[in-house]
């Protein structure tokens, strides 16, 4: 049996290794049961009155893999025709995969989250119906996320699934019926090399003791930049110290401080 | 250096043994060190755009557990006030916590998801913000709730905290800005006794191969059985396989196969 200490420590480096990699080694193939281990992750993720609410769906049949390829190729196109400034990536990376693991959001189990007795009460419930949903897809792709890692894979999480169009493109490619929605979208493949961890904040920045901390906000004009100037780069370099970085002082501009810091809001002002 | 198979069977280990447990051994306290490896795991989730858009407020103080504990025995009296026939548990419990983890969304940070250059398509990517922070918060409760098994503590995972008033009520007891909401709230003790996992649904109902399988569908008769009377059952007993309960026949009825076999719509005739 192993000690608590080495458990946390086994977990934390999974925790640590798994992120979003787009390179995958071509022509590798995985078995089945691999990917039934990831799938079986996911299905011990915690939901909402246990409804668990999702479907997995598995596509390692290269001809389905090319259709959902396909749908994903359209979504980036129309985040270059229709969205201001995200910095899509070319999503022929998904040819190399050894699967797509999709992780279908059934809207219609909100029906076993709270649900009011009169209109009155209906707001309180019925927005934090859709949050619960939502957050227990989350953490079941994230399950599947440490089981790619773990088992010495790699992956990661297109959001993109979840859009009216997008979903609906995949509907016609998998079949699955209204009122499920593709909210995650995991492809699997052999990474292409080891790649170190991305950007993260301090741990002192994040956390709050007993209550909220106002000088670790994060000001408005903060995140203006970030979108702005930053966004492009804090999604794809391999370096949890953005202040590491070579550029650090041309790519954080005035907010380094902030970006790298315990405390982004010095004095704590609010608004 | 483990093994993948090794890294596999530990990770699924703690999935598996991660569960909410709502009786906590009175009387415990833990080190701010081990709580910071609890905050840590959070700190590694995956977000939209890298957005890292949470904060993680801790609470471990007596007065402050005491005044969160005063906001859930209202949200809770609130359910049973409001809410249809919810299955809500006293939270008195919360009172026996180590500590408190609150996780809040920053919602602000949608701004750093696609957003739409044109009116016609701003549907297609607004309602899928909201779903790529709400996901982003899920994982890093997940995250938060392993490290939490791996240390050797346990969790619960309330979801009440997202509801308008009591996140209102949080905000007053903990002095977060307008713009974050405590989606997730993770209570942490020390296990009364170790409880076995509770009811999941076969791995084999849940995965489907290259392409949605209509016979893996849940009717929407079986829905309705699962929230007026499975629902307080599936959420409280510590049993994986609800075929096994003593009283599988009477609580699952005429669903007993569609809840503990591969097929819950033979035929696969839908809607």
């Amino acid at each position: 049996m192993e000690s608590a200490t080495d458990r946390y420590t086994d977990l934390i480096d999974v925790m640590r290794r798994r992120r979003s990699v787009r390179r995958f080694e071509p022509g590798q193939t995985v078995d089945r049961a691999v990917l039934l281990k990831i799938a079986e992750a996911g299905r011990w993720a915690p939901t909402g009155a246990n409804s668990q609410c999702f479907d997995i769906v598995v596509v390692d049949d290269p001809k389905v893999r090319d259709a959902v390829l396909d749908v994903f190729i359209d979504q980036s196109n129309r985040l270059i025709d229709h969205v201001k400034g995200f910095p899509a990536v070319k999503k022929t990376y998904l040819a190399n995969t050894v699967a797509i693991v999709i992780v279908l959001a059934d809207e219609r189990w909100k029906q076993a989250f709270p649900q009011a007795t009169t209109a009155a009460w209906e707001r309180e419930y019925h927005e934090n119906n859709e949050r619960i949903l939502i957050a227990s897809i989350g953490a079941a792709v994230q399950n599947i996320q440490l089981a790619v890692t773990a088992v010495g894979l790699t992956s990661a999480w297109l959001s993109g699934g979840g859009e009216d169009t997008t979903n609906e493109d995949l509907r016609r490619v998998l079949g699955f019926p209204e009122g499920l929605r593709a909210v995650g979208t995991i492809p699997i493949g052999v990474p292409e090399k080891d790649l170190a961890s991305r950007y993260r904040r301090p741990l002192d920045q994040v956390v709050h003791w007993n209550g909220y901390d106002p000088e670790k906000f994060r000001p408005q004009a903060m995140l203006d930049y970030y979108v702005q100037e930053v966004r492009q780069f804090a999604m794809y370099r391999g370096e949890e110290d953005a202040g590491h970085w070579e550029d650090a002082d041309k790519r954080l501009g005035p907010w380094k401080e902030a970006f790298t810091g315990p405390r982004p809001n010095p004095g704590g002002k609010i608004g």
